[in-house]
Protein backbone atom coordinates (compact mmCIF):
# COMPACT_ATOMS: atom_id res chain seq x y z
CA UNK A 1 0.00 0.00 0.00
CA UNK A 2 3.13 2.63 0.69
CA UNK A 3 3.43 3.60 -2.89
CA UNK A 4 0.63 4.10 -4.20
CA UNK A 5 -0.32 7.38 -4.76
CA UNK A 6 3.30 7.86 -6.16
CA UNK A 7 2.05 4.92 -8.99
CA UNK A 8 -0.78 6.39 -9.44
CA UNK A 9 0.57 9.57 -10.12
CA UNK A 10 2.82 7.85 -12.93
CA UNK A 11 -0.24 6.58 -14.89
CA UNK A 12 -1.73 9.70 -14.81
CA UNK A 13 1.33 11.05 -16.67
CA UNK A 14 1.04 7.87 -19.16
CA UNK A 15 -2.30 9.18 -19.79
CA UNK A 16 -1.63 12.42 -21.21
CA UNK A 17 -0.42 10.42 -24.22
CA UNK A 18 -3.44 8.42 -23.98
CA UNK A 19 -6.93 8.43 -26.88
CA UNK A 20 -9.10 10.46 -25.23
CA UNK A 21 -11.38 8.35 -26.79
CA UNK A 22 -10.06 5.32 -25.11
CA UNK A 23 -8.85 6.09 -21.70
CA UNK A 24 -11.19 7.91 -18.93
CA UNK A 25 -8.58 10.06 -17.84
CA UNK A 26 -7.10 11.22 -20.84
CA UNK A 27 -10.97 12.19 -21.56
CA UNK A 28 -11.24 14.50 -18.64
CA UNK A 29 -7.51 16.41 -19.78
CA UNK A 30 -9.29 16.67 -22.98
CA UNK A 31 -12.54 18.26 -21.89
CA UNK A 32 -10.08 20.23 -19.28
CA UNK A 33 -9.83 22.36 -16.07
CA UNK A 34 -13.59 22.83 -15.87
CA UNK A 35 -14.73 19.97 -16.40
CA UNK A 36 -12.36 18.15 -13.88
CA UNK A 37 -13.12 20.89 -11.36
CA UNK A 38 -17.06 20.05 -12.03
CA UNK A 39 -16.36 16.10 -11.11
CA UNK A 40 -14.07 17.45 -7.72
CA UNK A 41 -17.28 18.90 -6.81
CA UNK A 42 -19.64 16.43 -7.72
CA UNK A 43 -17.32 13.75 -5.82
CA UNK A 44 -17.18 16.11 -2.48
CA UNK A 45 -20.90 16.11 -2.36
CA UNK A 46 -21.46 12.71 -2.96
CA UNK A 47 -18.52 12.21 -0.07
CA UNK A 48 -21.00 14.35 1.93
CA UNK A 49 -24.08 12.22 1.29
CA UNK A 50 -22.32 9.54 1.92
CA UNK A 51 -20.89 10.34 5.11
CA UNK A 52 -24.15 11.34 6.47
CA UNK A 53 -25.51 8.44 5.48
CA UNK A 54 -22.92 6.21 7.26
CA UNK A 55 -23.19 8.03 10.31
CA UNK A 56 -26.66 6.67 10.01
CA UNK A 57 -25.83 3.01 8.73
CA UNK A 58 -22.50 2.45 10.61
CA UNK A 59 -21.60 1.33 7.26
CA UNK A 60 -18.17 3.41 5.81
CA UNK A 61 -17.79 0.95 2.40
CA UNK A 62 -19.99 3.75 0.18
CA UNK A 63 -18.28 6.72 1.90
CA UNK A 64 -14.85 5.41 1.59
CA UNK A 65 -15.53 4.78 -2.20
CA UNK A 66 -16.67 8.29 -2.72
CA UNK A 67 -13.94 9.72 -1.28
CA UNK A 68 -11.58 7.86 -3.67
CA UNK A 69 -13.09 9.07 -6.37
CA UNK A 70 -12.14 12.48 -4.87
CA UNK A 71 -8.95 11.79 -4.14
CA UNK A 72 -8.63 10.70 -7.90
CA UNK A 73 -10.22 13.39 -9.38
CA UNK A 74 -8.01 15.67 -7.28
CA UNK A 75 -5.08 14.04 -8.84
CA UNK A 76 -5.69 14.32 -12.49
CA UNK A 77 -6.27 18.24 -11.29
CA UNK A 78 -2.98 18.30 -10.15
CA UNK A 79 -1.28 15.97 -13.52
CA UNK A 80 -3.58 18.32 -16.06
CA UNK A 81 -1.83 21.48 -14.57
CA UNK A 82 1.67 20.07 -14.53
CA UNK A 83 2.53 18.74 -10.95
CA UNK A 84 3.22 15.85 -9.49
CA UNK A 85 1.76 14.44 -5.94
CA UNK A 86 5.52 15.19 -4.40
CA UNK A 87 4.40 18.64 -3.54
CA UNK A 88 1.02 18.51 -2.21
CA UNK A 89 2.41 15.22 0.12
CA UNK A 90 4.90 17.68 1.66
CA UNK A 91 2.32 19.98 1.94
CA UNK A 92 0.15 17.70 3.83
CA UNK A 93 3.21 16.29 5.64
CA UNK A 94 4.18 20.02 7.02
CA UNK A 95 0.33 20.37 8.74
CA UNK A 96 1.42 18.04 11.26
CA UNK A 97 5.08 19.54 11.70
CA UNK A 98 6.85 16.35 11.17
CA UNK A 99 9.66 15.51 9.60
CA UNK A 100 8.51 12.02 9.66
CA UNK A 101 8.29 11.48 12.94
CA UNK A 102 5.75 9.96 14.51
CA UNK A 103 6.34 9.94 17.98
CA UNK A 104 6.38 13.76 17.63
CA UNK A 105 2.57 13.28 17.91
CA UNK A 106 2.09 14.35 21.30
CA UNK A 107 4.50 16.95 21.54
CA UNK A 108 2.58 18.99 18.53
CA UNK A 109 -0.54 20.81 18.73
CA UNK A 110 -2.06 19.87 15.45
CA UNK B 1 7.71 11.04 0.82
CA UNK B 2 6.49 7.19 0.20
CA UNK B 3 4.15 6.22 3.12
CA UNK B 4 3.58 10.40 4.31
CA UNK B 5 -0.51 9.13 4.61
CA UNK B 6 0.08 6.05 6.96
CA UNK B 7 2.44 8.12 8.97
CA UNK B 8 -0.45 10.58 9.21
CA UNK B 9 -3.50 8.36 10.21
CA UNK B 10 -1.26 7.31 13.27
CA UNK B 11 -0.89 10.74 14.49
CA UNK B 12 -4.54 11.23 13.29
CA UNK B 13 -5.56 8.27 15.75
CA UNK B 14 -3.16 9.43 18.67
CA UNK B 15 -4.98 13.09 18.23
CA UNK B 16 -7.97 11.15 19.67
CA UNK B 17 -6.48 10.79 23.28
CA UNK B 18 -5.31 14.83 23.05
CA UNK B 19 -7.15 17.65 24.82
CA UNK B 20 -9.46 19.32 22.42
CA UNK B 21 -8.56 22.35 23.51
CA UNK B 22 -4.80 22.05 22.92
CA UNK B 23 -4.87 20.04 19.27
CA UNK B 24 -7.29 21.21 16.01
CA UNK B 25 -7.35 17.44 15.02
CA UNK B 26 -9.11 16.89 18.74
CA UNK B 27 -11.30 20.02 18.62
CA UNK B 28 -12.76 18.81 15.15
CA UNK B 29 -13.16 15.18 16.41
CA UNK B 30 -15.03 16.50 19.67
CA UNK B 31 -17.05 19.17 16.93
CA UNK B 32 -18.34 15.91 15.75
CA UNK B 33 -19.22 14.77 11.95
CA UNK B 34 -21.17 17.65 10.94
CA UNK B 35 -18.36 20.26 11.65
CA UNK B 36 -15.60 17.97 10.05
CA UNK B 37 -17.95 17.70 6.98
CA UNK B 38 -18.29 21.94 6.64
CA UNK B 39 -14.49 22.00 6.83
CA UNK B 40 -14.38 19.55 3.82
CA UNK B 41 -17.53 21.46 1.73
CA UNK B 42 -15.07 24.90 2.45
CA UNK B 43 -11.70 22.90 1.34
CA UNK B 44 -13.02 21.76 -1.38
CA UNK B 45 -15.02 25.36 -2.50
CA UNK B 46 -11.18 26.91 -1.82
CA UNK B 47 -9.49 24.45 -4.23
CA UNK B 48 -11.82 25.11 -6.90
CA UNK B 49 -11.34 28.86 -6.74
CA UNK B 50 -7.19 28.64 -6.23
CA UNK B 51 -7.65 26.28 -9.22
CA UNK B 52 -9.01 28.86 -11.40
CA UNK B 53 -6.56 31.46 -10.33
CA UNK B 54 -3.61 29.29 -11.24
CA UNK B 55 -5.31 28.61 -14.49
CA UNK B 56 -5.06 32.71 -15.02
CA UNK B 57 -1.73 33.10 -13.17
CA UNK B 58 -0.04 29.98 -13.79
CA UNK B 59 1.15 29.75 -10.33
CA UNK B 60 -0.12 26.57 -8.81
CA UNK B 61 1.00 26.79 -5.31
CA UNK B 62 -1.94 28.15 -3.44
CA UNK B 63 -4.06 25.58 -5.27
CA UNK B 64 -1.74 22.52 -3.66
CA UNK B 65 -1.90 24.25 -0.23
CA UNK B 66 -5.76 23.92 -0.76
CA UNK B 67 -5.40 20.51 -1.72
CA UNK B 68 -3.60 19.64 0.57
CA UNK B 69 -6.30 20.82 3.42
CA UNK B 70 -8.98 19.25 1.67
CA UNK B 71 -7.04 15.84 2.01
CA UNK B 72 -6.06 16.40 5.80
CA UNK B 73 -9.49 17.30 6.39
CA UNK B 74 -11.08 13.54 4.76
CA UNK B 75 -8.31 11.47 7.07
CA UNK B 76 -9.72 13.64 9.93
CA UNK B 77 -12.87 12.67 8.80
CA UNK B 78 -11.78 8.52 8.33
CA UNK B 79 -9.57 8.57 11.65
CA UNK B 80 -13.29 10.09 13.11
CA UNK B 81 -15.37 7.46 11.37
CA UNK B 82 -13.20 4.57 12.72
CA UNK B 83 -10.92 3.52 9.09
CA UNK B 84 -7.63 3.61 8.54
CA UNK B 85 -6.36 5.18 4.69
CA UNK B 86 -5.87 1.53 3.91
CA UNK B 87 -9.54 0.24 2.24
CA UNK B 88 -9.35 4.02 0.43
CA UNK B 89 -5.93 3.25 -1.08
CA UNK B 90 -6.59 0.00 -1.93
CA UNK B 91 -10.02 1.60 -3.48
CA UNK B 92 -7.80 4.35 -5.67
CA UNK B 93 -5.54 1.60 -6.49
CA UNK B 94 -8.98 -0.87 -8.09
CA UNK B 95 -10.25 2.72 -9.66
CA UNK B 96 -6.53 1.90 -12.21
CA UNK B 97 -7.09 -2.23 -12.69
CA UNK B 98 -3.45 -2.24 -11.03
CA UNK B 99 -2.30 -4.51 -8.91
CA UNK B 100 0.47 -1.84 -7.98
CA UNK B 101 1.71 -2.69 -11.63
CA UNK B 102 2.46 0.42 -13.41
CA UNK B 103 3.52 -1.32 -16.15
CA UNK B 104 -0.36 -2.13 -16.87
CA UNK B 105 -1.10 1.13 -17.47
CA UNK B 106 -0.93 1.04 -21.34
CA UNK B 107 -3.68 -1.71 -21.76
CA UNK B 108 -6.39 0.03 -19.48
CA UNK B 109 -8.91 2.15 -20.10
CA UNK B 110 -9.00 4.05 -17.07
CA UNK C 1 -41.54 39.69 -12.53
CA UNK C 2 -42.67 40.07 -9.12
CA UNK C 3 -44.29 36.58 -7.89
CA UNK C 4 -42.41 34.21 -10.08
CA UNK C 5 -41.14 32.35 -7.21
CA UNK C 6 -44.63 31.39 -6.07
CA UNK C 7 -45.86 30.55 -9.55
CA UNK C 8 -42.90 28.36 -9.73
CA UNK C 9 -43.86 26.34 -6.43
CA UNK C 10 -46.88 25.89 -7.38
CA UNK C 11 -45.51 24.37 -10.80
CA UNK C 12 -43.57 22.27 -8.51
CA UNK C 13 -46.38 21.49 -5.96
CA UNK C 14 -48.40 20.01 -9.15
CA UNK C 15 -45.26 17.99 -10.44
CA UNK C 16 -45.99 15.50 -7.53
CA UNK C 17 -48.90 13.97 -9.44
CA UNK C 18 -47.33 13.90 -12.95
CA UNK C 19 -45.21 10.81 -14.42
CA UNK C 20 -41.30 10.63 -13.65
CA UNK C 21 -40.62 9.22 -16.71
CA UNK C 22 -42.53 12.38 -18.56
CA UNK C 23 -41.29 14.87 -16.07
CA UNK C 24 -37.74 16.04 -15.32
CA UNK C 25 -38.96 17.56 -11.82
CA UNK C 26 -41.08 14.26 -10.95
CA UNK C 27 -37.81 12.24 -11.88
CA UNK C 28 -35.96 13.89 -9.41
CA UNK C 29 -38.98 13.60 -6.99
CA UNK C 30 -38.99 9.75 -7.73
CA UNK C 31 -34.80 9.61 -7.34
CA UNK C 32 -35.55 11.07 -3.84
CA UNK C 33 -33.53 13.40 -1.47
CA UNK C 34 -29.45 12.36 -2.35
CA UNK C 35 -30.10 12.62 -5.63
CA UNK C 36 -31.83 16.05 -5.35
CA UNK C 37 -29.16 16.98 -3.24
CA UNK C 38 -26.07 15.90 -5.48
CA UNK C 39 -27.80 18.39 -8.75
CA UNK C 40 -27.60 21.32 -5.94
CA UNK C 41 -23.98 20.31 -4.86
CA UNK C 42 -23.07 19.86 -9.07
CA UNK C 43 -25.16 23.36 -9.64
CA UNK C 44 -23.61 25.11 -7.01
CA UNK C 45 -19.76 24.02 -8.29
CA UNK C 46 -21.27 25.36 -12.08
CA UNK C 47 -21.75 28.89 -10.07
CA UNK C 48 -18.53 29.20 -8.66
CA UNK C 49 -16.70 28.30 -11.98
CA UNK C 50 -18.68 30.31 -13.98
CA UNK C 51 -18.58 32.89 -11.61
CA UNK C 52 -14.88 33.34 -11.57
CA UNK C 53 -15.18 32.80 -15.57
CA UNK C 54 -17.38 36.08 -15.11
CA UNK C 55 -14.90 37.56 -13.53
CA UNK C 56 -12.24 37.38 -16.22
CA UNK C 57 -14.84 37.78 -19.36
CA UNK C 58 -16.81 40.45 -17.86
CA UNK C 59 -19.79 38.42 -18.85
CA UNK C 60 -22.87 37.41 -16.53
CA UNK C 61 -24.58 35.75 -18.41
CA UNK C 62 -23.86 32.05 -17.95
CA UNK C 63 -23.24 32.59 -14.58
CA UNK C 64 -26.80 33.98 -13.99
CA UNK C 65 -27.96 30.92 -15.82
CA UNK C 66 -25.81 28.31 -13.19
CA UNK C 67 -27.45 30.55 -10.52
CA UNK C 68 -31.15 29.90 -11.73
CA UNK C 69 -30.34 25.75 -12.14
CA UNK C 70 -29.27 26.25 -8.68
CA UNK C 71 -32.11 28.16 -7.55
CA UNK C 72 -34.30 25.77 -9.58
CA UNK C 73 -33.11 23.02 -7.83
CA UNK C 74 -33.75 24.09 -4.14
CA UNK C 75 -37.20 24.99 -4.79
CA UNK C 76 -37.37 21.30 -5.82
CA UNK C 77 -35.74 20.04 -2.91
CA UNK C 78 -37.72 22.92 -0.56
CA UNK C 79 -41.13 20.96 -2.32
CA UNK C 80 -39.84 17.36 -1.87
CA UNK C 81 -39.45 18.01 2.07
CA UNK C 82 -43.08 19.49 1.74
CA UNK C 83 -42.26 23.03 2.01
CA UNK C 84 -43.44 25.97 0.49
CA UNK C 85 -41.27 29.13 -0.17
CA UNK C 86 -42.95 31.35 1.85
CA UNK C 87 -41.11 30.35 5.27
CA UNK C 88 -37.36 30.46 2.99
CA UNK C 89 -38.41 33.87 1.92
CA UNK C 90 -39.68 35.19 5.37
CA UNK C 91 -36.37 34.28 6.43
CA UNK C 92 -34.21 35.58 4.03
CA UNK C 93 -36.51 39.05 4.84
CA UNK C 94 -35.19 38.27 8.35
CA UNK C 95 -32.03 38.42 7.36
CA UNK C 96 -32.09 42.48 6.44
CA UNK C 97 -34.33 43.49 9.62
CA UNK C 98 -36.59 44.48 7.30
CA UNK C 99 -40.74 44.65 7.41
CA UNK C 100 -40.63 45.51 3.95
CA UNK C 101 -39.54 48.79 4.33
CA UNK C 102 -36.23 49.96 1.97
CA UNK C 103 -36.00 52.83 3.71
CA UNK C 104 -34.74 50.61 6.96
CA UNK C 105 -31.58 49.95 4.86
CA UNK C 106 -29.29 52.87 6.09
CA UNK C 107 -30.02 51.91 9.27
CA UNK C 108 -29.04 48.12 9.53
CA UNK C 109 -26.13 46.84 9.84
CA UNK C 110 -26.73 43.98 7.67
CA UNK D 1 -44.23 37.90 0.19
CA UNK D 2 -44.57 38.37 -3.06
CA UNK D 3 -41.91 40.82 -4.17
CA UNK D 4 -38.94 40.38 -1.09
CA UNK D 5 -36.44 39.56 -3.56
CA UNK D 6 -36.59 42.66 -5.68
CA UNK D 7 -36.57 44.62 -2.02
CA UNK D 8 -33.60 43.02 -1.16
CA UNK D 9 -32.01 43.54 -4.22
CA UNK D 10 -32.42 47.69 -3.10
CA UNK D 11 -31.02 46.96 0.03
CA UNK D 12 -27.77 45.00 -1.33
CA UNK D 13 -27.62 48.25 -4.10
CA UNK D 14 -27.72 50.38 -0.98
CA UNK D 15 -25.09 48.40 0.89
CA UNK D 16 -22.49 49.42 -2.05
CA UNK D 17 -22.20 53.07 -0.22
CA UNK D 18 -21.83 51.70 3.33
CA UNK D 19 -19.34 51.63 5.97
CA UNK D 20 -17.64 48.06 5.30
CA UNK D 21 -16.89 47.94 8.81
CA UNK D 22 -20.51 48.34 9.93
CA UNK D 23 -22.23 46.49 7.52
CA UNK D 24 -21.59 42.74 6.92
CA UNK D 25 -22.86 42.87 3.09
CA UNK D 26 -20.55 46.00 2.51
CA UNK D 27 -17.68 43.64 4.26
CA UNK D 28 -18.26 40.87 1.73
CA UNK D 29 -18.52 43.41 -1.46
CA UNK D 30 -15.09 44.39 0.29
CA UNK D 31 -13.50 41.51 0.34
CA UNK D 32 -14.37 40.40 -3.03
CA UNK D 33 -15.42 37.67 -5.59
CA UNK D 34 -13.80 34.92 -3.78
CA UNK D 35 -14.57 35.64 -0.22
CA UNK D 36 -18.48 35.59 -1.16
CA UNK D 37 -17.70 32.26 -3.88
CA UNK D 38 -16.27 30.59 -0.33
CA UNK D 39 -19.50 32.01 2.04
CA UNK D 40 -22.00 30.40 -1.27
CA UNK D 41 -19.76 27.13 -1.14
CA UNK D 42 -19.93 27.20 3.13
CA UNK D 43 -23.57 27.70 2.55
CA UNK D 44 -24.37 25.19 0.27
CA UNK D 45 -22.23 22.63 2.29
CA UNK D 46 -24.66 23.09 5.27
CA UNK D 47 -27.67 22.90 3.69
CA UNK D 48 -26.38 19.98 2.16
CA UNK D 49 -25.84 18.61 5.86
CA UNK D 50 -29.05 20.03 7.26
CA UNK D 51 -31.26 18.58 4.60
CA UNK D 52 -29.69 15.11 5.13
CA UNK D 53 -30.41 15.87 9.17
CA UNK D 54 -34.08 16.95 8.35
CA UNK D 55 -34.84 13.49 6.64
CA UNK D 56 -33.56 11.54 9.74
CA UNK D 57 -35.51 14.38 12.16
CA UNK D 58 -38.65 15.39 10.03
CA UNK D 59 -37.45 19.19 10.72
CA UNK D 60 -37.05 21.11 8.43
CA UNK D 61 -36.40 24.53 9.47
CA UNK D 62 -32.61 24.15 10.21
CA UNK D 63 -32.65 23.62 6.40
CA UNK D 64 -34.94 26.44 5.47
CA UNK D 65 -32.56 28.05 7.46
CA UNK D 66 -29.16 27.56 5.50
CA UNK D 67 -31.29 27.94 1.97
CA UNK D 68 -31.93 31.31 3.24
CA UNK D 69 -28.09 31.97 3.80
CA UNK D 70 -27.36 30.25 0.17
CA UNK D 71 -30.01 32.21 -1.80
CA UNK D 72 -28.85 35.49 0.78
CA UNK D 73 -25.63 35.07 -0.85
CA UNK D 74 -26.22 34.50 -4.10
CA UNK D 75 -28.03 37.45 -4.32
CA UNK D 76 -24.60 39.22 -2.79
CA UNK D 77 -22.59 37.85 -5.63
CA UNK D 78 -25.08 39.24 -8.35
CA UNK D 79 -25.40 42.35 -6.58
CA UNK D 80 -21.33 42.61 -6.68
CA UNK D 81 -21.36 41.79 -9.91
CA UNK D 82 -23.27 44.35 -11.24
CA UNK D 83 -26.21 42.55 -11.94
CA UNK D 84 -30.39 42.69 -10.36
CA UNK D 85 -32.15 39.19 -9.80
CA UNK D 86 -34.50 40.58 -12.75
CA UNK D 87 -32.68 38.32 -15.07
CA UNK D 88 -31.90 35.43 -12.82
CA UNK D 89 -35.98 35.48 -11.84
CA UNK D 90 -36.08 35.23 -15.71
CA UNK D 91 -33.85 32.76 -16.37
CA UNK D 92 -35.87 30.80 -13.79
CA UNK D 93 -39.23 31.14 -15.28
CA UNK D 94 -37.24 30.00 -18.61
CA UNK D 95 -37.17 26.41 -17.39
CA UNK D 96 -40.61 25.91 -16.08
CA UNK D 97 -41.58 27.14 -20.17
CA UNK D 98 -44.28 29.51 -18.53
CA UNK D 99 -44.96 32.94 -19.51
CA UNK D 100 -46.29 33.35 -16.01
CA UNK D 101 -48.83 30.77 -16.90
CA UNK D 102 -49.77 28.53 -14.11
CA UNK D 103 -52.21 26.99 -16.06
CA UNK D 104 -49.11 25.08 -18.28
CA UNK D 105 -47.85 23.81 -15.73
CA UNK D 106 -49.36 20.22 -16.89
CA UNK D 107 -48.47 20.42 -20.14
CA UNK D 108 -45.39 21.04 -19.98
CA UNK D 109 -42.22 18.29 -19.24
CA UNK D 110 -40.67 20.41 -16.84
Amino acid sequence: VSDIIGQLSKILEARKQADPGASYVSGLYQRGTNHILEKIGEEATELLIAAKDAEQSGQNSEMIHEMADLWFHTLVLLAHLGETPHDLLNELQRRFGTSGLVEKANRDNV
